[in-house]
Parts: structure tokens; sequence; C-alpha cells
């Protein structure tokens, strides 16, 4: 069927394009089918069904269809229907338990990544997956096709180290700190940082405080070679791009199937190239990993799979039952971070979990005694001056402070309402209070931990101090304090102080 | 946030909303989430995002959402963010292989209908029960909620009988047949039957060629009374609407998963207030049911599944791996049924099979030797009479006969290339030459199969009759014929006789 093209700019993770009924009844598809598409160049897309917003003899497609099939507005355009990919035969294998081999996982994600694959087929094998999982050897070669997807990169000749946490536990600042000493030890570590997805801050969310985190991978090579480390935002890179369709799936279905979780990571550290990773996994009661047996599972899982991969992988299991540190929020845990590097002493599990995580990087490098040699780094001030180069090689100021580093003016004070002692902390109530206060898109917005848990606390000691950048969000913040009670002392009242400090 | 509605004509299976990706970004939301939107009403629809097809402050609605949130275009309405609903929960304990109560199917079932979940989540809960499955209470739970969605037909103080196919084996014409036996032997049997989704042609596609199949619940119930049979379309009633929802997701992903199979079916059994039920069961390579012990597996879950739902179920598993008679395609079978109804011999396994299943209907209200009363029905016309009637009642000719229907008039033959036996008869290339040859929507067009499994031919001898409606289709059936070989003697020629005949 000749159809005319038409523009169709509505923004879908699959390509969807738009034809009349009468078209659809002549053609013989109905919603959701496929057809294939072609001017110059030919594309599959998912077919929506209208009566009013197109007329028959037309099409609409959205820019990526025009870009594949080589049609633009006005052009005709043949239109055929097109049968499912092969890869739907991979989901029901999935679906059955059976073992999928790296050849039919690798069309997968090519169909994946090429939009060949409806939302619908990708649910159904993100859930296939969930329940029937994969083994060691399919989630390499996932891991390996995810990597194929985008840009790699490569560094001649040296070992390239990389350093990861599953995330989980809010104020977890160290990876300027781990990246820093380990440069200043000699090590290559481009490491590269998310964004908060769910949580109140990722690392590349408060490291922008301070330098560009905007690196793409040529800029991530050469600042690597030149001073060692580099942390930037993985999103400026192209590594691994099928993770983040699948992540558009994901995300509303709320589960995060064990392979497609250990592959997306492993995918994106086969594209950077590493040879030796650490990998953080913390543990506690509202983090992926809640029970010790199923954290060392995942270190087996991760240590086996690096070994497939030709990446040799260390697992450090965290505490990570409250925030680490205090701040929690883009400059707060920017300020916390560098006053740690300045030597100062009142975080010291920030300063602990960074050397033993760095000793780890340096034990994979041949160290004796890797985290003693990374607290002398830290405390010599080198990794300090480290931190500087590496700030200054991403654009910013190496002489920047923790002082420079000034918060949302709007602030209020959680007290307790009791004497006693802080029982618990909830980091997901911690976190909620600081996306309240506007964290992690205002980046003065966030949360000062004052009492973490087993102090002793006074009636009316402050537990919490809010920082936000409108008086709004700040009382918002406040409710949702008053709602979820954070830090558990045997209750609490909360008095308003701010603005001011 | 207060955005202005606007008209949004899409037809999908899911309520989508527009809006502008600036909206978006200011309400937090991203493709795929969710929103309520109110205006005197309130409705829940999933976000689409776009910049060009709406602009800033509005947002498009379909007309569902128009309607529940009882807005129209250029009204105000309130748009926030709208959770996932509890029975996303569900979808996730099925995942993990727990039982659900009835409860928490009931509203899983009414999230379905309410347009609540979306695809990826009913994407999601197809293959969790593809791979987990359900006890016989939660199919049982999952069929009466189902069922609870749409109309209810009731009778009076009298025992309803209906007769249900799997499906799978062409010219499967016995309905009517089965129909006017058991009425005429006193039963009620108010019969719907679907039309063709991937077949040929469905019951209602032929029976429709000689009365009326578009009866509401209402004439269903009047007629039934009236004459005892009916058969008429499922789709003009409104029993059991979650199935339809539930195939918009199932067809593109191609799974039938047997809970959702078993559930759909008794769901509209429970709907028409079935108390007796007789199920066919055919058993080949190339229907649903492929082995005996699946047949019987199946057999004693629909058995016990009608325990529990208050139906007395007999199951007759049926051979299938032919064509059932000569015909396929809508007027063509409904001239073989009539044949058999006036007494043709030529049809032995249409009126066995038809005499069998009528005759498992009367042992069921209580005869003796059902099978035989069912024969000594329809060999002295009775059979024929009560067809008649119930013809009359839908709206029919009373004295319609077989030569009045008449198949298209573009033929073409497929002949033996060799002397020798009919090894093989394939349904689906059957199915798809009949399909190429314009049925079911070409009333006119079909195949008769003029040669079954073990016949003996001679080199020339008709194996296949090709009918149209257009000289453009018969040549596409040939072609198909050529490629499928449907009926496997030891290869064959094709020659092309019409226009004539």
């Amino acid at each position: 069927m000749i159809l005319e093209a038409g523009n169709y700019d509505l923004d879908t993770s699959e390509p969807t394009v738009l034809m009349h009924e009468t078209d659809c009844e002549v053609l013989g598809v109905s919603e959701g089918d496929r057809v294939r598409v072609s001017g110059k160049g030919s594309a599959v897309a998912i077919v929506s069904v209208s009566d009013t917003l197109v007329v028959p003899g037309r099409i609409l497609l959205p820019h990526s269809v025009q870009e594949a099939a080589s049609a633009s507005p006005g052009d005709p355009v043949e239109v055929a229907i097109s049968h499912s990919p092969d890869s739907v035969r991979s989901i029901r294998d999935k679906m059955e338990g059976r073992h999928l081999d790296a050849e039919e996982i690798s069309q997968l994600v090519d169909d994946v990544v090429s939009g060949r694959l409806s939302r619908i087929e990708i649910a159904a094998w993100l859930t296939a997956l969930y329940i029937r999982g994969m083994d060691i050897d399919e989630i390499a070669a996932y891991a390996r096709s995810m990597a194929e997807t985008g840009d790699r990169i490569s560094f001649d000749d040296v070992r390239v180290f990389d350093f990861h946490s599953f995330g989980g536990v809010p104020g977890n600042k160290i990876t300027p700190i781990v990246v820093s000493i380990a440069a200043e030890a000699g090590l290559t570590i481009p490491k590269l940082s998310s964004r908060a997805i769910s949580s109140a801050c990722g690392t590349a969310d408060f490291v922008e405080t301070f330098c560009d985190v905007d690196l793409d991978s040529d800029d991530v090579r050469r600042i690597a070679s030149d001073v060692g480390g580099v942390f930037s935002w993985t999103g400026a890179t192209d590594l691994g791009p099928a993770g983040d369709v699948f992540i558009t799936v994901q995300r509303p279905l709320g589960i995060d199937p064990r392979p497609q979780l250990l592959a997306s990571i492993m995918s994106k550290k086969v594209a950077a190239g590493a040879t030796d990773l650490v990998m953080d996994i913390p543990l506690g009661s509202e983090t992926k990993v809640r029970t010790i047996e199923e954290a060392r599972s995942y270190a087996r899982d991760l240590v086996e799979l690096g070994h497939t991969l030709g990446i040799r992988v260390e697992c450090i299991v965290t505490y990570a039952e409250q925030p680490l540190g205090r701040a929690v929020g883009p400059v707060l845990e920017a300020r916390e971070c560098m006053r740690v590097l300045e030597g100062d002493p009142g975080y010291a599990d920030v300063a602990d979990k960074a050397c033993i995580c760095a000793g780890a990087l340096l034990d994979l490098a041949g160290s004796r005694d890797g985290a003693a040699e990374a607290r002398r780094i830290l405390e010599s001030g080198r990794a300090r001056s480290r931190f500087a180069a590496i700030v200054a090689a991403q654009g910013g100021d190496p002489c920047v402070r923790s002082e420079d580093m000034v918060p949302g003016m709007y602030t209020a004070e959680v007290v307790a309402d009791r004497p006693g002692f802080v029982r618990r902390i909830s980091n997901s109530a911690v976190v909620s209070v600081a996306k309240a206060a506007g964290a992690p898109g205002d980046k003065g917005a966030g949360v000062l931990v004052e009492r973490k848990v087993g102090s002793k606390v006074s009636e009316g000691d402050v537990l919490m101090r809010i920082h936000a950048e409108r008086e709004d969000k700040l009382a918002h913040a406040l409710e949702i304090a008053e709602e979820y009670e954070p830090i558990v002392v045997e209750g609490m009242i909360i008095s308003h102080v701010g603005p001011g400090q």
C-alpha cells in the first residue's frame, strides 16, 4: 500500500506510526501490529489507529522512522505488514525456561535497540527473565551484546580500574574520593556515574556542582590518560544504550530482574574497557540487597561473571542501614566530600568507606595493604591535590573548597521531642524529605542528618536540618518529615526556624 | 496542575492522554506514567509526551477519558500524578509464584477492564500466568470476575445447556446441527459462537449467510425460551468483556496462557447462565492440544473447574488431523451443514461428530443413549425442522435449502501430479488457502477438500477445489496452495480452470 508520509511527533520509546482506520482495514492490520515503512530506506514500526488525527491515504511517521525510511513529509512510502522479529521466539523460549545462546541474545538486544520489539514484548521478556533467570553464560552474553550496541572506550596496554556501587544508600558521596586516591596511586580509573533515578542525589548530580560531568567518550579517555581519574556522567557517553530502552519498561513495571541488573552493570564496564572492578554492595533493610546471603550470592555471581568477561572483580558488602555521612543533596554532599578530602575528621564513616573501597582497588593493582596505603594518600593531602587536578581537567576550579559550597538559604530543623537514643533511621524517608525539599533539581536542597543511629539525644536536640532554595518546598519537606518520621527516637516534634540560617 | 482539555482521538486499548513535555516536566511525569484527570468526574490514564501535537497548558483526552472525567474540549481539568493500582502488587505476587485470592483477582480484572492497568502491565501479567499458572480455585475466581464485568443472561428454573469447541479444526460446521438436535430433544441451548480470529471461518461467519447472528442478550434469552436453541454471535452480547481486553495484548505476544484460556471460556459460560456444558477438544498436530495426555489434562481441569463454578462439564476429545467434512469458508460450510440436516449421506464425519456431541448433551440431560437418540432426531428430519424454526426466529428464511447457498464463481482445482495415497492434510495450509481466496470476509470464498487422508488417488484427480469472488484472490490462493502443499500425495501439480463453474 502506498501512502503519503506526514510528520508524527510523539515521543514514545517504540517507533509508532499513525494510520487511518480505513487504510488499516485494507492492509489488514490492527492497533499494535507491525508495518514496514519503505521510502529510500526502510523501517519497522508499531501501528496506532485513528479516524481523525490522520486522513485516509496518509501515514504519520515519527522522526526516527522518517530517518530510517529516508522519507520526508509529503513523500510517498510503501507500507506493508511486517511479521514479528525472530527474537519473539527467544522470548517464548525464555518463558519456557530454556537456555538461550549468545547469538539469540545478541539478536534480541539488537531488536530492542532498533525498536523492532514492542513495549509489551519487552515487558514479557523482562517478566520471563525475572521469573526464569539466566545462568552466568547467558548474563555474560547479554552484557557483551548490550556493550556492543554503543560506544567503546579503549586504553592501549594499561589496566583500567573501575568502581561501582549497587546503590540504595543515601549520602554515598565517596566516588570522587575513591577515584582521587586510586589515581594518585597511579591507577587509570575513568569512573562514570549516574544521576539520581529514584534517589535524592546521584554522584553526577553533586559532582556537577563543582565541575563539568558532561564528557563524551573521547574526553573520558583523554582526561583519564592525562590525570589518571575521571568522575563523569554515564549519560553523556553512549555506553550500552540498550539498558536505557529496558529501563523505560522496567520502571513502570517496578521490577529489576537480577540478570537484567547484572548485565546492565557489566555491559557498561565492558564498554568502558574495564579490566579490574571493585563492587560495593550496600546491605540494608531498604536497599536492593537485604540479607547477607543475598549479598554473598550477588558477589559470587559478579566475580564469576567478571571471570567470564575477562574482568577481575572484587566485591565489598557495606553497612547501609543509615545514610553515609550526614549530607544528602547535591551541594551538601559536594561540601562533605570536599571536607573529607581537606582532612576534616568529622566524617569518619565516609573516609573509612572511601579508604576501604580505594584500598580494594590498590590491592587488585598489587598493593600489599591497599587500605593502609589509601589512608596515607588521603591523610597526606595527596588525594586532595589529585582531586584538584581532575576537577581542573573537567573544567572546574582546582582551588574550589568546601566553604564555596553554599546550600539553600531556607532551612528548618527537626528536633527530638523527648530524650532517648536514635533507634532507627529510614533511608527512604530521608530521601523523601530531601526530594520534597527540591533535590536533586534544586542543587542547594537536601538534608543533614545530625544524629546517627545509637546517638544519645536530649529533648530539643536537632536530629535533622533541611535546606531548600524555595520556601514552599521547605514547607513541603517538613510535612513529609512529619509524616514519615525519618529519624526515630521515640517520636519527635518539628519546629520551623528559617528563612535565614 | 490545571490544563485545558482538548480532544484526542487515538483508538488505543488503554486510555492515553497527550501532554506537552514542559507540562510533563513541571508535573514530574514521563512517557508511560499515570495521571488522574479530574473534571466533574475523574479518570486515570497513561501519559504520552509530545512537543508539537499539543501546546503547553493543554491536555488531549480520548473520548473514554472525557466521559469518565466529565470534561469536554475547552473545559479546565485538574491533572495529578496517579500511583500504580493495587493490582500491580498482585502481578508481582504471581511473578513470584504466589497464590492469589478471589478478591485480588477480582480487583485485577476490574483494573484491566477500567483501563487502570497499562498494556505492559497486562503483558507482564499474561507472561507470569503463562509461566506460573493458576490452580483451579484461582481460575474459577478469574472466570467469575470476568463474567461480572459484563452482561448476564438468566433463565428461570431451567437447566441451560451449552456446547463449546476449543477450535483449531477447519470446517467444523457442526454447531447449528448440534443445537438443532438438542433443542428438538427439549433442551434449552442458547449457543453463542465467535467469528474467525486466525481461522478462515468461525461459526458466526457461516451462520450469518442464512440468518441474523447479531442478537443481544435479550434476543438470545427470548429466542431460546421460544424455540429452545439459538446460534448467535458472542460479540453482539457483552458477556465477559474483560477477555477482549486481554486478547489485544495476547495476540501480539502470541501466547495463550492456559489459565487465561480456561477462564475466558468459562467466564462466558458463567455469564450465559450455563448449567451443563459439553466441551469438544480437537486433538491434532496443528491444533491447540497436540497430545492425548494434554487433552486429558485439559479435560480434567475443565470438569473440576465446572464443578467449582456449578456447571456440569463433559469433555469429548475429537480427531482433528484434517478438516471436518469437505468445506472450509462461510457459504461452503453453510451449504454442507444444511446438506447434513437434509440427510445427504456424503458427509459421514460431520454427521457423526454432530451426533456424538449432541448425544453427550442428551446424556447430561438424562438420556440413556444420547448418541443414538441424537442420530434418530437427525435422520428423522426433526433436527431440520427445528433448524428451520431457529433460523426463522433469527430473522432468516425457514425454507432455506443447501442449493440456495452459492459459492464464489471463480474456481480452480488442485490436482494430483501422480497416483498414490493422501498421506497428510495440513489444516493450517488449508486455512491459508481459504483465507487467500478471501474467506471469511468474502462469504463465497473458500475451499473444498475433495480427497481426505488415506484416499487412493490417480494422477489428475482433483484434490482440492478453490472458490473465490475475485479473480485476483483466486490467483493468490493458488500461489499459496503451490507454496504450502496442503494435501500431500507425493507432490502435485496445479491447474487453473475457472472462471465459470
